[in-house]
């Protein structure tokens, strides 16, 4: 049983403790990573990963682009399936620079990806949306543009990714440009371009150069594509042509296996983590043929699926255990990792959404995800963006941010003044100790209620969910926009009407 | 998004996955430890212990015969403060054992606490019980054995704890005498003892000697205590004599200082950890007088404070972090440690519940915290017991259970069969692998809905606490006492009655 703390003129004084400090543009790492696997089992992985690159092959289907990039390499195809040299594609993956900067329009919003650096986007891909007034409905625009600016707006979100909804009330073959140009205007953060198609990834780079000029994207990265491989095995036209448009403007891309363990890979996490690391370097060799050292993100999406149902299941101990495998390989082989995310099948903003979320981000963030798309918003295995949900989730991701931050043992932390004023027994609340440093002590988690339950009865009886709501709604009513030069707004503009009036309106 | 998988001659074909299998006593942890602290940093840490114990001293109140204990053993005393040569203290901990088995009557439930192996125990000591039904109110005796019913026949927990709720309708001074024999009855797991008082710990191990005989208590732990320090700084006649009673016949002790981070600690995780080390290993050395090579578990309860309101928070980073420094800690001084918990400041069962206590509990879990009190059931900073609470965190336990397992990295499971029979972008659901180990691959989280969104709408929109009440219900409706032998059974009840009759009724 908790003993409650003795209140004094601590109570209220001090307000709110200045959580404006604590913001920064991505999370600078200083804790240690965890490394789950001995040299052994390392070695039995990389033979595995050899075995699938040199024996069983990677397809690429429908792009004789890229299979005249492989054959212009020297690399075995018998039909469309590549058997490459595992040693060469290793050596090529050293190419790949372990960190690099998104630039961002706003410098203080430029974001670093690999090595001890973290950065958290949000839920990327949900058809429908869901929120406590609204409930379930298909996302729309409107919708879009809300989960953009709330994105823009929270301190713990650190890019704003893309396909926060998706905007089914625009045609998809302009969807993209109303998306990119959102991001671009109505935040200041970095984001993601589109890679659905082709002239749809052109048209995400062709707006970032117009954004930040053609110069910039010379010297680096300002946009990034996000494509999953088609697993087991197989790499399709989206992802070659997305890498090819990326990578060979300088641009950086991720590539992610999406394995549900039983489906799209073999029921086991050892056969599945080896199988993702092996697809994710023959995608990441292929970025190299296009562009050497162009930044390349290895992605993992590896999850569990009920075996009753067939339905994939989230933030179970299978996908936890491999997040912390996968951050093990990725920093030994050197490349930028993207996994995990708040994850989990919840329909709702309920117990069982936060439990899976939790341990699927802890694990995520411990595991030293470089970059971490669907770290706030997701829920319903990943159909539904609530806005609830991403409010809650970013909640907890100033939490994590902060036990990257390790052990400070700094001597004024060991706070030795402090033991010798007060005596066995007493309290620290008034310690000259507590006062340098209360302001920055303790993580304040704005959604978390830690009132005793009279107040909290006397407030309503409120549940996170509720809080949520009042907060993500007051935020909108709070939003500014981001200043943006005028002249470049106005090209932007002309960009999307131009190429909108070009485009015929499609629904695929 | 998650793409759906593929449902085929799967679908429900097999039912459910052979969960019993997996069922085990107690943890036996393979995967490797996280440690977050260099030697530098553990230097550091040693010197603040040292400086604590020999510089700051610890007050040992209102027990003479503690004081004689260290007077006997030369130790420098000024007033009741205890200067104690660092060195000292630490060579008497190193007599402790790293693990000890303590033994059920029911030898399949011994568990065995230290080393690699981790232990779940329900919440501890909370006045109030919660559930959907009957809302938030007292405990009684009638929620007490109810809740050790529930605690004794679920797989994912491992040990009964002792005060899963106060039995508050029952006089203070007759409590133990119930609540020992409850669960010494209604389970067979095993379980604590009491130490609010001196006579009450005598009972409970008095208790356990009817139980298992006198010759069992002699070699084994059959029963173990739970105390807290007052910190700071304070080790108050309570301690003292539930040490006496449960070492001096060689039962175990688990002494935890109770540091809210603000209040009974400087606000600093490097202090507090240290300061809590400190405290415990004076206590330890303590044991080690009272009976060289007692059971010693060194317990840490770290956790922050809102500095709006003097509440104090739960799951929140700086505990998180403080978990994964004292597991590194308590392995490099050789003690069991105790820590963490599935702890939240939120009233309800809501989304706040379950982040704050899914962070707590897996760096719990993660640090190797070998004996967890409150891995289940802890609601409102500890003030009340969740029915639906306990039952949702046992449910998440069984994953953490399999994180713990480690990664089986055996030719079996990486499958080279199954990717030798699946064509690229073909799926595993039917291969000979899948076949081969489909009901134990994944960990069945019961209380997770992972269903799509119109199954779940047609079973009635439940949320994950509306599935706790009907599994917790429905779980009291089936149970069945575990066979005890009735003549030990007789001799426990002329025990309780003849202490009964001896004591008078109080409420303190």
């Amino acid at each position: 049983m908790a003993r409650r703390v003795r209140k004094g003129s601590q109570r209220g004084v001090r307000g709110r403790a200045n959580l404006a400090r604590t913001i920064t543009p991505y999370i600078k790492r200083r804790l240690p990573f965890f490394d789950p696997l001995n040299e052994e089992q390392l070695e039995k992985i990389d033979a595995q990963i050899d075995w699938m690159l040199e024996n069983i092959g990677m397809a690429f289907r429908d792009d004789p682009a890229a299979i005249k990039i492989w054959q212009n390499a020297g690399v075995k195809l018998v039909g469309d399936r590549v058997f490459a040299d595992a040693q060469w594609v290793r050596e090529l993956c050293t190419n790949v620079p372990r960190e690099f900067t998104q630039i961002s329009r706003n410098p203080k919003r430029s974001v670093v990806i690999g090595g001890n650096n973290q950065v958290f986007a949000p839920v990327y891909g949900a058809p429908f949306v869901r929120d406590l007034e609204g409930g379930r409905r298909y996302g729309t625009f409107d919708d879009f543009e809300k989960l953009v600016k709330l994105t823009a707006m929270h301190p713990n979100l650190h890019h704003s990714g893309l396909v926060i909804t998706e905007p089914t009330d625009i045609p998809v073959s302009k969807r993209h440009l109303d998306m990119v140009y959102a991001h671009m205007v109505l935040g200041d953060k970095p984001h993601l371009g589109a890679i659905t198609e082709k002239s749809r990834a052109q048209d995400s780079v062709d707006m970032a150069e117009i954004l930040h000029g053609k110069d910039a994207l010379e010297n680096n990265v300002a946009i990034m594509g996000n494509v999953n491989t088609n697993s087991p095995l197989l790499i399709d036209r989206v992802v070659t042509e997305a890498i090819q448009v990326y990578c060979s403007r300088g641009q950086a891309i991720v590539v992610t296996p999406f394995i549900l363990t039983g489906a799209m890979g073999p029921v086991s996490t050892a056969a599945a983590v080896s199988q993702a690391m092996a697809e994710s370097m023959i995608c990441c060799a292929f970025s190299q043929l296009v562009r050497l050292g162009a930044p390349f993100v290895m992605g993992n999406f590896l999850s569990s699926m009920s075996l009753k149902s067939g339905a994939p299941t989230f933030g179970m101990p299978e996908p936890v255990l491999s997040n912390y495998v996968i951050g093990q390989l990725a920093r030994r082989i050197g490349l930028p990792l993207r996994c995990g995310g708040s994850l989990t099948a919840s329909k709702i903003e309920d117990a069982q959404a936060a439990y899976e979320s939790a341990d699927s981000m802890h694990s995520t963030v411990m595991a030293g995800s470089n970059f971490t798309l669907h770290a706030a918003g997701w829920l319903e295995g990943g159909l539904a963006t609530g806005f609830e949900k991403l409010i809650m989730d970013a909640d907890r991701l100033g939490s994590y941010q902060k036990v990257m931050a390790g052990l400070d043992l700094s001597d004024d932390q060991l706070a030795r003044d402090a033991y010798e004023e007060v005596e066995p027994g007493g309290h620290f609340l008034g310690s000259a100790h507590t006062m340098r440093h209360y302001q920055n002590a303790f993580y304040d988690a704005e959604l978390s209620d830690s009132e005793n339950v009279e107040s909290w009865e006397e407030k309503g009886s409120e549940d996170m969910r509720k809080r949520a709501h009042k907060k993500w709604t007051s935020m909108l009513q709070e939003y500014e926009q981001p200043p943006i030069n005028e002249a470049v707004k106005e090209e932007l503009n002309a960009y999307v009407a131009r190429r909108k009036a070009e485009l015929p309106d499609a629904w695929y």
